[in-house]
């Protein structure tokens, strides 16, 4: 069983209010991939460039990702792109976006990566990811995510890319874009309309919602004491999310609202450790036993006893 | 046994993407005393003018709260605000702030008043909540709101109120102008460093974090299907989250992390059915049922089994 993940794969030139990285190795599908590969093996799709070389493939090997179809297009660069991130970290300003090989990628899967029980599909043209999803038709978990500039240009195929996933995973502000509704759960929910079973909305600094047709369920972002870097947070929440789901599918269960659930609390995890240092730096180095704990301090942090008797009147 | 609330009673006007009211009853200590109705008796302390008539003391002794200690100033008005909701919700613009009697506000508490088991110190000038916090001398529990205005003008007597009261409550912006701290628990902590031994950061509608030395407990707002009025959310909470904490005292308990955190999900619970409406209209004619039920609903949304095993790699 293995997880595919299709999009981006890029160098990131970031500046935070800690400092900032000239090039660092980023994209969707690395983070996705590296948070993933935790859980699964991970097969990562995507286009990279002429200067994409040892060192960066080293990261992704260095956690066991399958990169037999990342696409080498020669003479080609890797996509680019920078940023400068305000004050509060909740927003950022692009500098720069050179999609060098990005712009005219056109995924093609390996039958391996085909074959796959679990798909991602990071935010790339719509038209693509449906293009994807058809290909990997024995997947039983699909998750897609996309952007404001999709909704905006490409809403039509973004709606059909939408009713063939299993969940479908934005952030708050996307989905108010795309749903007209200022309140998660019913923007949410008029997503799950078009087909998907969940929805995760994601809340930046504030956390996440995971939203089905009868339930929602909330989990805060883990309170890190430093971030130095949010790049790739959402990314990292989405393997670890879909990473976890497929744990569960290789264990033979089906996806409840648990599994959903606590899978929520294992990409909140590795976002959190995604941000703590720039770009892919503190995940490539983190440990299996790291995330597990960081997963029952998110309990710890957010359990109380609603059954304890209050005397009101 | 009782809570005594000190702080502003108002007449607001308000305009919200989902209408308005042009006067409705409203004011800090107001919104805290109908929530905190529901578990004690509340005492409440604050002037009005000529206009605070039948109408208005009938919302506060629909729900049982002590109004012997309302002064009325002869010839004055009472406190007026008016403010206008972005289509977030979670900004506001103030159009109008005419203090009128709450100006020259000095405080004068009964000694029923006085002798409150539970005092809460809404956001006043720091000099009166000072005075008000040496009256109550046989509080066991004390806590006390503020606002950038006082951060700003009045940091000093803001510094000692804060030492002699168990629990600051502030919005996540007022922390970092008070602390510089970017980080919510960080922020917290520097407070909690002037004597508190709890600190609530309210992070409007993302729910509130709860900080103590060495633990954090993290709670979402509760997702309601419509947002009419956000005024006045804070103060509720502030009083569902007083108000639990006083009925725990009352039974004979100690302020432990685990009614701290109960007393948490409390305050959401009443913080969401006040915005439902607005002004005071929900919370006039809610019923202790309707809270119980939040809260339980609340421990539904948030919980996950993070004893569960996944197979990490």
């Amino acid at each position: 069983m293995s997880v595919t993940v299709v999009g981006s794969i890029a160098f990131d030139a970031v500046r935070t209010p800690h400092g900032g990285r000239e090039r660092m190795l980023g994209g969707a599908a690395v983070h996705f991939s590296l948070a993933a590969s935790f859980f699964d093996e991970v097969r990562v799709v995507g286009p990279v460039g002429d200067d994409f070389g040892a060192d960066e493939y080293a990261v992704l090997h260095g956690r066991a990702v399958n990169t037999d179809d990342i696409e080498h297009v020669e003479g080609g660069k890797t996509f680019f792109w920078s940023g400068v991130y305000g004050h509060n970290m909740n927003s950022r300003d692009t500098l720069e976006t050179d999609l060098n090989v990005f712009e005219t990628f056109d995924p093609k899967l390996s039958e391996d990566s085909k074959a796959c029980e679990v798909l991602f599909l990071a935010n790339i043209l719509p038209e693509l990811q449906l293009g994807v999803r058809k290909q990997c038709d024995q997947a039983t978990f699909v998750a897609l995510d996309s952007m404001d500039l999709w909704i905006n240009i490409a809403r039509e195929k973004l709606v059909q890319a939408i009713e063939t996933v299993d969940c479908v995973i934005l952030n708050d502000s996307e989905v108010e874009l795309f749903t007209g509704e200022r309140e998660v759960v019913q923007g949410a929910r008029k997503i799950i309309e078009l087909g998907p079973s969940a929805m995760v909305v994601k809340l930046g600094k504030y956390g996440a919602a995971l939203v089905t047709a009868d339930s929602s369920f909330w989990i805060p972002a883990f309170p890190v004491a430093f971030v130095a870097d949010p790049t790739g947070a959402g990314d990292s929440f989405a393997g670890g999310f879909v990473g976890a789901i497929a744990t569960a599918l290789q264990a033979g269960e089906d996806v409840t609202a648990e599994t959903m659930r606590l899978a929520m609390a294992y990409g909140t995890a590795l976002a959190s450790f995604n941000v703590e240092e720039f770009g892919t730096e503190r995940v490539a180095r983190l440990t299996a036993e790291e995330v597990v704990e960081r997963v029952k301090e998110l309990q710890r942090i957010t359990s109380f006893d609603a059954e304890k008797k209050l005397a009101l009147t």
